[in-house]
Order: C-alpha cells, then sequence, then structure tokens
C-alpha cells in the first residue's frame, strides 16, 4: 500500500486497517470503563432540559427503529439517536475528559458506535473495536489541533470529535479506506461548535452535533461522496482555518501505541478544579486525620488559575456549591457522596454543621502547583496536622478506577442497574443498550 | 422594545418584527424570479452524484411526510428536505449569486422556507415574506463578515448562509424574537462549510449544510433551547473565530432597505467569469454585428483575475469548455443555447465550425475593467469593428429579467413545466412545490 500523502489518508489507514489484535491493548480496559461511565452519566442525565429537548426534536421526526434515544423506548434513525444520546451524555457535565485531547471523548464517540452497532446488528466485540478507533483518533486529533485552537475558542470535544466520530463509524460501517478518507474530509466541513457556549445548552449539544456528523458524512461516503482530501490538513484546510497547532508528533506510534487510556473519569459531581483538593482529602478522611468536632482549621493550596473558576467561598445554591473548595470540603468530611448529583442542594449550603466546617476552610494559592494538583492541610484541636497532595494527572491503578466506576455508576443510576450495565459490557457477548 | 445589545438580537428583530408592509417592496418580485431560479435550477440538478446521494442519504432515513424532494416522490422531515433539496439546488453551480453577501442565497433559503411552509400548512404570503427575511438576512450577515471571511477559506454560502436559514425557519414558525435569538446563537455553533471542498461534492453539499442548520435551530429554540446571545459578534464568538470584518455598515436600514435585490442569476451555463463576456457579444450579434463566415477576428478584454479561471485557449471536454472565453464566444456566435446545460459537450470542442471561430478570439488583459466587466469586439472581413462593453453590475431591466428567467427555466426543465411553475409563484395563491 502507497504511503499516505494527507492526513485524511493517515487517519484513513488507522481507523479501517488497524488490526483487530492491536485494539486488544490496555486502552480498550479503559473503553470498557468509559462505556459504563457514558451510559451511567448519559441515563442520568436524560431528563436534562437540553437532553429532553434535543430528543423531542428527534422524535417529532420520526423515522427508521433503528437506534435506542436513552430516556425514551422508541427507536430512531443512527444519526438521530446519537445526535439525542451525545447531547444527553455530556448534560450533567459529569463524563470522561482527556487532558492532551483538550475535550470529552466518550459523550460524542460511544453514541456512534451504540447506535451503528444497533442498526448493522455489529458484534460487541466490534463495536468496542470502533469505539477504541474512534476514542483514540478525536484524542489524537485533539491533541493535534491543539491548546491554541481550543484557547481560540473553538471547542474541541466537538471540533476533534467529529473527525474521531467519523472514523469510528467508518470502521464499524465497513467503509474502504478510500470512501473513510472522503467522510475524513467532508467532516471538515461539518466539524463546529464555540466554546462561547460554555454554560448553556450549546455546550453539551455540540456533543451530539459531533456524533451525528460522524454517521452522517460516513454514510454519504459509503454511498460514493466525493470531497477533497487536503481539507483537514492542506491549504485552507481545516487547521488551517480554525487554528489548528498542527503538532505532528501527536500521531507518532498510531494504531501501535494508544493514547486514550489515559482518559480521566469523574468521580465528583462538581467542577473539575475541585477534584484533585477531594482527593487529597479523601486520603486524609480515609487515615481518620479529619473527623467533624475535632478540627480547627483545614487548608487547601491550588493553582491560581481556579480562584476564579471554582472559588465561591460562601455559596447559597446548589449549581454554586459545584464550585466552591471550603464547601465541597465541609461536605467530603461530613461524610456526604460528592459523587452523587442530589448531594449539591441549596439546603445543604446553610445546614449549620456544613456552614461551620466550610468556615474552618482557607484557600490559598501556589503556582508551584500543577493545574491537575493540590495540597490539603486538616490541623485538629490538639494541634496535630495531616498534609496530602493529589495530582490528577497520577495514573489510577486498574482496580481502583473499576471499584470507583462501578460505586459512580451505582450511585447514578442504581445499585441494580449498574451491575447489569458492569456485566454486560465486561463479558462482550451482547451490544450495551443504552 | 428595548434596543438590541447584541447582533443576535437586533437580527431577531428584524427575522421577527419587519412589518409584512415592509416586506412588499422591489425586492420582493426578486424573490418571485429567485424562486423560479432556485426551483429550475434544482429540478434539472436533481440527478446530480451529490443531489442523489444526499436524498437517498435521507430517504433511508424514513420519517415524517412534511416536506417535498426534489427527485421523489417521498415526503421526509423539513429539515431533511431541506437537506437534500440545498445540495440539489447548487449541484449545477447554475444559481444565484450575492456580490455583497459573496455567495449563493437562494439555493439555501428556498429548501427551508420550501420545506417549512409545506410542514406548517403556511400561506404563500408568508412563505415568500419568510424568503424574503431568510435572503436579505443571510445578505446582510455575508457582508458583514466580509470578503476576509471569504478569502481565508470559509464558504460564505454556507456559514452566512446558516444564520439567514435560522432567521427564515424562526419567522415561518412564529417563534418569538426571544426564542429567535437563540436560535441565531446555536447556529453560530453550527454554522461552518470550507472552501476547499470547490471542486468537489463539499461545495453544493454546503448549502443543504446551511438550510437544515436554519431549520434545525429554530425547532430547538421553540422547544426552549437556550444559547449563549452574544456566539454571533461576542467575544470568542463566531466572527472572531471565523475571521469575520464585522463591517457594521452591512446592517444599515436593515428591515427597511432591501439589498437582497442586487442578486444576479445566471443567465449561461458556465463560469460566472464568461457571463460579461457573453453579454457584450450578445449585444454585438443581436445588432447583426457578428455573424459567422463574415468575422476576420473577435477580441475581449477582462480583469486579470480570469486568466487563471477561465481562459483555457483550446478546450477537449464539455467541462473545460464552460471555463474558455474563445470557446463560449464561438458558440455564440454560432447560436448555441449558452444557457442550455447540454450545449457544452466534449463533441461540440472539436467541431470545425466551432474551432474555426474559437481560433478567431485573442484575448486580453485590461485591469481597468472592474471584474464585472468585459469589453467585445468584432471585426468584420471589410475592417468594420464593432464593440460592446457590459458590467454585470448594471443593473437590467425587471421586465428583462423576467424574461431572461422565463428562457433559462424553459430551457431547463420544458416550456410547459417553467409556465405552471412561472403562473403559481406569480399568483401567490397556492405554496410552490419543488
Amino acid at each position: 500500500m502507497s504511503e499516505p500523502t494527507t492526513l485524511a489518508a493517515r487517519l484513513a489507514r488507522f481507523a479501517i486497517s488497524t488490526p483487530q489484535e492491536n485494539l486488544q491493548c490496555p486502552s480498550r480496559e479503559i473503553v470498557h470503563l468509559s462505556m459504563i461511565d457514558f451510559i451511567a452519566v448519559a441515563r442520568a442525565g436524560a431528563d436534562e432540559p437540553v437532553a429532553r429537548i434535543a430528543r423531542e426534536m428527534v422524535l417529532a421526526e420520526e423515522g427508521r427503529a433503528d437506534a435506542s434515544l436513552v430516556g425514551s423506548d422508541v427507536r430512531v434513525p443512527a444519526r438521530a439517536a446519537a445526535l439525542a444520546n451525545g447531547a444527553a451524555g455530556h448534560a450533567l457535565d459529569y463524563d470522561d475528559t482527556h487532558f492532551a485531547y483538550v475535550g470529552h471523548p466518550s459523550t460524542v464517540i460511544m453514541p456512534v458506535v451504540l447506535a451503528l452497532a444497533q442498526k448493522t446488528g455489529a458484534t460487541p466485540s466490534a463495536l468496542y473495536d470502533a469505539a477504541l478507533i474512534g476514542l483514540e483518533g478525536a484524542s489524537r486529533v485533539g491533541a493535534w489541533l491543539g491548546r491554541t485552537h481550543y484557547q481560540i475558542g473553538f471547542h474541541s470535544t466537538a471540533s476533534a470529535g467529529s473527525f474521531g466520530a467519523a472514523m469510528a463509524a467508518s470502521r464499524l460501517l465497513g467503509l474502504s479506506e478510500a470512501q473513510t478518507i472522503h467522510a475524513l474530509s467532508l467532516v471538515a466541513s461539518r466539524a463546529s461548535g464555540l466554546k462561547s457556549q460554555f454554560g448553556t445548552m450549546g455546550k453539551p449539544y455540540h456533543a451530539g452535533m459531533a456524533a451525528s456528523n460522524g454517521i452522517e458524512v460516513a454514510l454519504l461516503a459509503q454511498a460514493g461522496f466525493i470531497s477533497r482530501p487536503s481539507a483537514l490538513d492542506g491549504e485552507q484546510g481545516f487547521a488551517e482555518t480554525h487554528a489548528g497547532e498542527c503538532n505532528n508528533a501527536a500521531f507518532e506510534g498510531m494504531g501501535e501505541v494508544f493514547i486514550f487510556g489515559d482518559v480521566q473519569h469523574k468521580f465528583h459531581a462538581c467542577c473539575h478544579g475541585l477534584h484533585a483538593c477531594l482527593e487529597a482529602l479523601g486520603r486524609i478522611i480515609a487515615e481518620g486525620g479529619a473527623v467533624s468536632g475535632q478540627i480547627e482549621m483545614m487548608s487547601v493550596s491550588t493553582n491560581s488559575r481556579f480562584m476564579r473558576v471554582c472559588n465561591i467561598a460562601s455559596p447559597t445554591t446548589g449549581l454554586e456549591a459545584k464550585f466552591s473548595f471550603r464547601l465541597v470540603m465541609a461536605l467530603a468530611v461530613l461524610g456526604y457522596d460528592t459523587a452523587a448529583l442530589d448531594t449539591y442542594t441549596d439546603a445543604i449550603c446553610s445546614a449549620p454543621p456544613v456552614v461551620a466546617l466550610r468556615d474552618m476552610v482557607v484557600v490559598s494559592i501556589d503556582d508551584t502547583l500543577a493545574e491537575t494538583e493540590s495540597v490539603v492541610t486538616v490541623t485538629d484541636k490538639s494541634g496535630v496536622q495531616k498534609t496530602a497532595r493529589y495530582d490528577l494527572s497520577d495514573p489510577l491503578p486498574l482496580a481502583e478506577k473499576q471499584a470507583r466506576i462501578a460505586a459512580k455508576s451505582a450511585s447514578l443510576i442504581s445499585d441494580g442497574a449498574a451491575q447489569q450495565l458492569w456485566d454486560n459490557v465486561m463479558a462482550e457477548q451482547t451490544l450495551p443498550i443504552l
């Protein structure tokens, strides 16, 4: 086979011709966990306004009963299901994050493979193969576009995600490399999404847009659609017009080494900026070093970036509580489940024991810490200090990750449903259903 | 009512609150002509590969029989119809062009209003009102984004077109101004399309994308979708991220003065760069100054920009013929219909009388001429010279425009069908059907 001359050709070769044995790698175990995490989060988010509005729009169009829709018993066309399910998966902002990608991979890719596997009757093994292809592809393209692309205003989840979605869809539909090149080139014209939508329904909707874009272009390419193979990395292509950094190192070892496994799952239903703090505090709590009633003072040091993000000193609403170092630390000490959505209420913000502990917390800046790091110190009334440091980028052992995703999904969708989901995904015997 | 503070609010006010009497303006007569032109061109383009592929994709999804699809008897959801019909309308590149917009308005906006009027049972009057709103809105937003946006690589037909499509859809669906603001803000995240697709199916597909984007966001906004009102002109909004010039003068008099009427219709089925030349030559022919057999030499002067665009000296294929000053001038003198699609064949390129005349043509550069201008001189064997100049931007009298669109549509879809279409549109008594 000839050497690919465009990025679209290189990505198409990866998507279509990566041998199945290469896909039996450590990252595939993470794909299982991310599938469980995605399905639990999407089911929990299915009644959020953005998820409901997107679902009702696609239900109103009706159409072939090809793919399941979270929150409904009615099936719809695969493209439509991916649109609504992607929005549902990101509605709570509780889905996984890949830092090199600068985006949320599973809420874009899982809706694609779930819908198309159901439509085509693919095997579970083919579904997870395509999922890994899409998740890896989105992560690599996101890293290739780089932080500049994101910082200038593009929502990489949606932009890079559209390319990953096209790769996953092309693999699952059994496209040729040549057809996949056209799918990827066309999606360069479909990939969009502005970060200025953050804080509105626009943000989660972008995930659905990217997922549905991937299915749409793969179906068109399967039918013979011709587009411009240089539309991704050529003159006036996507990278050039969208402030892409074109970090070609992002593609090193693609197909042999998988970077998707670095994905981070959220284990607290609050701002990601609070997670390292909660993990560090959790270690002190686990060692008996932070018992309510015996605490004199708590402190957390963090990168200054979070001062404007999640440092509301005295929150009064459940939403504000999700952006408050002081409040979430009080909740953790008092044993509230910071992974549960319904922990964060307006009432909890004024509960006297919470307020008392909250007021013992001092938040300070330490710019020697990475953005993923926090240091927590708890001083008890006898003057004894316990200190713990946590860095979200330190790898979590697989067993611990599994245990925490099992606990998170149980908290989101009930113990029974979570167990059933876990067994289904781990067995790879039948297709998982949203 | 308060003064709009964002561009989305200003456009929403225009879309929803422009009184119906303001829409009874000279530009509305042009909307009629553009509707006839669009429908004729879309029907003629319905079997082009891109149109067929897009149509088959939406037909495969099935769904509510809300709106007609050009080239099929089966109806589909409005969003889906707009996607396929927009692609069909631009497949031949024979639809109208607005130079301030830097785009093709009708192939984006007409699919929106045709599909939604059919779905909602709107009156013909409401359909033409919404069409003018969308055509005007797209033209104004295109002028606001400016040439920089286009030159850097964005396909304004699709990008500015998505905003116009959202305005037309919002008006026809009866959205409030507040809802329309969210439709327009969300479409800032959906508007996309790269010029690097030119020469592939991607280009016509963009028109369908923009049309369907407009319907999608209007349906979502109608159901309560909330997006970011500053996503068009605010920080990290569409203009900032997409090299928009933000020419605010583009909105002067919006709602009272209509610039859509400046739209240009194509009267020759070849490259737009040849049209001024054919018009100038046509005048000489009409006065008897260019008779085959009596010609010694023909010359055309044109802006240097076209040397790389449409100056193939000795074309050998029908496609090349569409990019050749020398060949189309020979065809015109010999009485071939340069408006007819089937005039441009491989065979005609080597027909001896055509080749003989072609070789009498000299093409020269004159950069004092605008891009829309050409000067043609025909010298006969007795040494008599006839010269004519034509500028596409000179307004064509309405009666002449009407006569030429009637002739063009008859040549594209038969005399009978064209007459029926003409009568339907001009009467505004029943909805036109693709």
